[in-house]
C-alpha cells in the first residue's frame, strides 16, 4: 500500500515549484554569482580552475537562495546578504571537494569529481581556499552574530564528517543516529543560511529561531528526498541516474529501513554490498526491490513530509508576503522532486 | 480534513493495547512493586508518607516495565533489572515532586499535589532523597555502564528542566525548542530506562543504539499524545478532565501550531492566557475552539505517529518474540490512547 496523503496536501505538492523563489531573488542571486567568480579568482592558477569546475556544474543554489531570501523576508537588501550568500555557497563547495577525497568518489553531479582531474591533494586545499574565503567575507560584513553561526555551523559540519567516518559501512546505523549525521553534514549549513538573513536585519529571538527552525527542517527533508531518489524515488521508472549511494556504500535511511525490517538473508545482502563493498551484477536492482518489499523509499518520503511540515510551521508566524510564500513553496518543492 | 491514516494502520491503533506488556512483565514488575515500598521506607517519618502518597497515585509504571521488557528481550533475568526499574522510577517520582514545586501546581494526576499537602521544602528534598535512593541501587547493581547511562540522563533531566525555565510562558516557542525540552524531560528517561536491559544483558553497540532509540522516540511520542489528551485529544467530547496545562500556563506542541498557525488577534489571546495568566471565563473552550480551527490538535498527533513510527523500526532488527511485540504493541497503544 502507497503513503496516504491528504488531498489538500497531494495538491500542494503537485504544483509546486522552485520559481517563486528564483524569481525573487533573480537579482541580488546574479550580484551572488558575480561574487563568486570574482572571489574564486586566484593568482594561483590551480585554485580558479578547481572552483570553477565545481560551481558551473550547474547546483540549484538553493542554500544561498535562502539566505537572500531569509533577509530579503526580513525587510534587509544590503550588500551583507550578497556576501553571506557566497560565504554559505563557498562552505557547501568546500564541504563537496572534501567529502569526494573522503568518500573516493569518481563522479559529482554526473562529472568526474573534482580530485579525478586535479586529485586528492588539490582538492583538499582548494576547498581549505574557499573555506578561507567564505570567513573572509563573513569578515567583511561585520556581523559578529552571523560570524557565530557561520562558524558554528563549519565546525559542525566537519563534526559531522568525522561522526559519518565512525558510523560509515554501518548497515546497522539506527535511524537516530542517520539522523544526527544528516543533521550536522546537511541541516546545519541549511539552518545558518537561513538564520543569517534575520540576523542582518536585526530581528529578535523568535524571528531567528523559526528562520533556524525552517533552515534545519528544510535541509533534513532535502537530504532525505535526496536519498530516496538515490533509489529512483517512489515512481516505479528508473529513468534518472540511481544507485549513487549504493556504488559507494552510502548508509542512508531506505538503506536503514530495508536493514531494519528486512530478513536475516535480507542483511547478509545488505552486509556483503554495502560494508564489504561487494557489488555484483543485478544486486542493485535487488536492492531496489527490498526496499520496495519493505516500503523503505515511501517511508524515507513520509519522513521527509514530516520534517517538511515542521519547516512550514516554523514559518508561519510571519505575516504573508511573497518572500514568505516561495519559501514555503520550495519545502513542497523539495519533496515534490520524489513524487 | 482529518489525519489520514493508512488503513492497516489504523486497525493496529484500534486494537493496541499495553495489557500484553504488562502481562509479560508481571512477575517481576511484582518485586519492583515491593522494592518500591522498601525503599521508600525510612525512619523520617515523612519520607515515606510522602514517596506513598506518589507511588500510589496510579501511574502505569511504563518506565520500569521497559526496563523489565527489555532486559528479559535481551534474556537477561537477574535481580539487577528490578533495582534498575526501581532506579528508573524513583528518577520520574522524584522529578514529579521538583516539578510541581516549580511549576506550583496544586493537582498531580487529579490528586492533591504533595507540596500542597506537605510543603515545598518536603517535597524537594524527598525528591532528593529518591534520586539517591535511585543512585544507591544503581551502584548495587554494579554495571557501570548501567550507571553512566542512567546518571547521564539525571543531568540530562534536569538540564531540560532548566530549559523550560527559560523557555517558560514564552508562545513563540519554536517545534524545535519544544522538542529539545521534551526530549530531555521526557525522552531521555525512556530512553535510558530502555537501553539499561540489554546492557544488563551484555548485549553490543548496535542493541543498545536500537533500544535508546525506541526508547527515546516513544518518548517524545508519549509525551505529545499526552499534550494532546490535555486539551481533549482529536476526539469531539471532552469527557475526559483536559486544560490543566492550559490552566498552568504550559506552552505545549498544541499551543505552539496553533500560535503560529493562527492570527494577530488569536496570537493576543494566547500571550493574554498562556503569558500573562489571564484566564478568563469560555478561554480554555476558546483555546481548544482555535486549535481545532487550525488542526494544532490532530497534527500533533500526527508528530507523534512520526517518532511512534521510527521506534517500531528501532526495534525491527530483532528476531520476533512476545517480548517484542508487546514493546510494540505499546507503541501504538501510547498512540491510540487519543483516537
Amino acid at each position: 500500500m502507497g503513503v496516504v496523503v491528504p488531498l489538500e496536501e497531494s495538491k500542494r505538492f503537485a504544483t509546486a515549484s522552485i520559481e517563486p523563489l528564483v524569481r525573487l531573488t533573480r537579482e541580488p542571486m546574479e550580484r551572488v554569482n558575480e561574487l563568486i567568480l570574482a572571489r574564486a579568482g586566484s593568482n594561483v592558477e590551480l585554485i580558479p580552475e578547481i572552483a570553477r569546475h565545481l560551481i558551473d556544474s550547474g547546483g540549484k543554489r538553493l542554500r544561498p537562495m535562502l539566505t537572500i531570501a531569509g533577509a530579503g523576508m526580513c525587510g534587509y537588501e544590503g550588500d551583507g546578504r550578497v556576501k553571506l550568500a557566497v560565504s554559505v555557497e563557498f562552505m557547501h563547495t568546500a564541504t563537496l571537494l572534501h567529502d569526494d577525497v573522503v568518500d573516493e568518489s569518481d563522479l559529482r553531479r554526473g562529472k568526474a569529481a573534482a580530485r579525478m582531474l586535479w586529485g586528492n591533494q588539490a582538492s583538499v586545499l582548494v576547498g581549505d581556499f574557499l573555506l578561507g574565503q567564505a570567513f573572509k567575507m563573513m569578515v567583511e560584513v561585520g556581523s559578529l552574530e552571523a560570524l557565530e553561526i557561520l562558524s558554528n555551523a563549519a565546525a559542525i559540519i566537519a563534526e559531522g564528517e568525522v561522526m559519518q567516518l565512525g558510523a560509515a559501512k554501518n548497515t546497522a546505523t539506527t535511524e537516530d543516529e542517520y539522523l544526527a549525521v544528516i543533521q550536522a553534514k546537511t541541516a546545519a549549513l541549511f539552518s545558518a543560511a537561513a538564520e543569517v538573513g534575520p540576523v542582518l536585519a536585526g530581528r529578535g529571538r523568535a524571528e531567528r529561531a523559526a528562520f533556524r527552525s525552517y533552515g534545519t527542517n528544510l535541509g533534513l527533508a532535502f537530504q532525505l528526498v535526496d536519498d530516496a531518489l538515490d533509489y529512483g524515488g517512489t515512481s516505479a521508472n528508473l529513468g534518472k541516474r540511481v544507485g549513487d549511494d549504493f556504488r559507494e556504500g552510502k548508509i542512508t535511511l531506505p538503506v536503514v529501513l530495508s536493514y531494519r525490517r528486512g530478513s536475516d538473508a535480507d542483511r547478509i545482502f545488505w552486509k556483503k554490498v554495502l560494508e564489504d563493498g561487494e557489488i555484483g551484477d543485478g544486486d542493485l536492482e535487488h536492492a531496489i526491490q527490498l526496499m520496495r518489499t519493505h516500503r523503505a523509499i515511501d517511508d524515507t518520503v513520509e519522513r521527509a513530509r514530516h520534517f517538511g511540515a515542521v519547516a512550514r510551521d516554523a514559518l508561519a508566524p510571519f505575516p504573508d508576503s511573497p518572500h514568505k510564500a516561495a519559501l514555503l513553496e520550495a519545502v513542497d518543492f523539495c519533496i515534490a522532486r520524489v513524487s
